[in-house]
């Protein structure tokens, strides 16, 4: 049956643990269609899942299935999860790496700083979605190896969901989910905008929680350690050395044209960046 | 309905820049088959795009789309077109990306060198290619950002193309597009033929812009850097050391045999490749 | 006609080689779900492209066609051959790559060490197994190179195979292939179990040749280097530090919780790791 199934994980290309997911979908319904969305994830890096994840779900079909497996806590106690919402399925640990997901739908907590310890809370599900525990073995491969779920559970589940197999059959309803705080920008009593990095991208872009929303205009200066640069370009080519633009997913982000900004600015996820709003002016 | 879309672009695989790119196009086409072809071209790297994307294509079915974008100028005035040849169609910016491909059915200028800048210059199009300039909204994904149009106007295009809208829907006619002069071996007044390094692979070989067609016998002597070889081998396990042979896509390539000829050389994409044809004999 | 075959080689991404046999194939079978095990095994490695598909392939459907190139001697005149087992087809050069495979169905020679120079002897197949000599030029690409087999015979023999072609169509069948001695823990003098490391994963996981069914509790001490864990875990969470455990693929593995152990152990394929049974009783 004809389904679009997507891959989001820290397992690297290098071993046989993603095209033994993709086997065991196959076998299930072989009529899948499977996208890899990463797999370079950092080991373990749950926030990092959860803005990729973010960035990519919006454009595929709605009743695309994602799965999004950054799991250190593969084996113990920690619950597997689908998450239903109005355009997509998520399967994954419920570990906080559906948090920008979730976000979107709940008024979840927000926190000024990037918290590297992702400390999570229960947060209460929206009106439009549904999530579930997975718990009903009936869809697992056995046996249930305790260190590789997403060959196990996630990927036959996802599977069996591809064909039809409706959401209850898969465990019991959950009313809450865990998330972390989401980082967002904040005004300064000077009036100034702070944000931060959350993600560097193949090109070195920093690219920052920072939403064009959040701009009251282009002409503003963007702080970034002990650079400033001045007014937000409309595109790469436009201008010379450090540049800011409105990047493809809506966020801020710092851009050195023909090069890396990551390098010369020796920028790394979570540092501040600050939006000056009258001194362009 | 049943095609196939290849992807060549330097965007990595960190992000989700590619997956959205397949997510669009599932979205129109969801029947479509896409086969990523190289996603590490090195960033902004025009000519190395061009030159993987010649060594590809024609290994696929006639009529499969290509999509290849290394667009530094995106947002900018740089058009946005699609080449359709007797095998394949192509779409790119406009920006020299096709310039291999060109070459095949024009007689493109050609230089001795490699150039850094890579101008390019208006080339007319042989009597088997046509080519349009993107431009009917109507395709694309909306709204179109100023800094991804491999997302928001290449993929949408493609997977319309695939389903069959006619090449004239997209835009106007194009008579020329820009290409770079192609590098091309010459022979010197000594009756020496001086080509240059155009690719390394992954496994450290020195691929040259010297054809099989451009050597008059296997008996020639290969000068790279201070070091030379005598004779082109068959394959890889004929012979010790570095060897020199002509490689799948037809071109003479330097290698090591069970290691890297690129490392131990230190050799650089441009660096000069000599061929004395006498001194084998 | 649907199908799945699977990619397995030492190309690597930054090239079109994986692109070109894909392209090879979909032209002869459009039908088929081409999937990517690995591209990354290192350049020459066979014993780790033997390694990788032993842990791979019995997750894909009953049928499935497995493409294992790590082929250094390719153009000489090592043979290219498909096996049959019960349970899927195996296209690769005979130069050992296909060894653990073989050594499921028959009792093959074993070492206690990794042999460095992969010495192969023959190997008489087990009844459950057929294989042939690809020696028929029809079902080959032309005209074959002598130095990219994988695109010019193994990917439109997989896709010709993939269409039901019969096994015998290809060539004379073969009674017996090459294969290098698998290394297996054996039991010391003193009552240990030694073992070594045969793969270290993207995680920097150690993993052993040593099975779960080797050990006659969890109640062992494991020494890597100078470190010894006591006892094997049941899951990545459980401890912290070193820890040992039983890998999804059935084989010990020590692991560093949150980090890599092969890093910290500056560990490498081949080096030793001792079970002494009695310590942690």
């Amino acid at each position: 049956m004809a389904a679009i199934i997507t891959l989001t994980t820290d397992f690297g290309t290098a071993d046989a643990y993603v095209a033994a997911m993709k086997g065991v979908i196959l076998t299930i319904n072989p009529e899948a269609t499977i996208v890899d969305i990463c797999h370079s994830i950092k080991p373990q890096n749950i926030f990092e899942a959860a803005f990729i994840i973010s960035t990519a779900y919006s454009y595929f079909p709605e009743g695309t299935i994602h799965i999004v497996i950054v799991d250190p806590g593969v084996g113990s106690s920690r619950k597997a999860i689908i998450l239903k919402t109005r355009s997509a399925f998520f399967l994954a640990p419920d570990n906080g790496v559906l948090s920008y997901i979730i976000a979107e739908t709940s008024s979840t907590s927000v926190s000024e700083s990037l918290d590297k310890d992702l400390r999570l809370k229960q947060q209460r599900l929206g009106p439009e979605t549904t999530a579930v525990a997975i718990t009903n073995p009936k869809y697992w491969r056995q046996p249930v190896s305790t260190t590789f779920h997403g060959r196990d559970i996630f990927a036959p589940v996802a599977a069996h969901l591809s064909l039809g197999t409706p959401l209850s059959n898969f465990g019991r309803k959950l009313n809450q989910i865990h998330v972390f705080r989401i980082p967002r920008p904040y005004r300064e009593a000077c009036g100034n905008i702070t944000g931060l990095i959350i993600h560097i991208d193949h090109f070195g872009n920093l690219i920052t929680n920072i939403k064009s929303t959040d701009l009251p205009s282009r002409q503003v200066t963007i702080s970034v350690g002990t650079n400033s640069i001045k007014g937000v370009s409309s595109f790469y080519a436009q201008g010379k050395g450090l540049i800011a633009l409105i990047g493809s997913s809506g966020y801020l982000e710092v851009s050195l044209v023909g090069g890396s900004a990551a390098e010369i600015l020796n920028a790394r996820v979570g540092d501040k960046i600050t939006i000056n709003l009258g001194s362009a002016a």
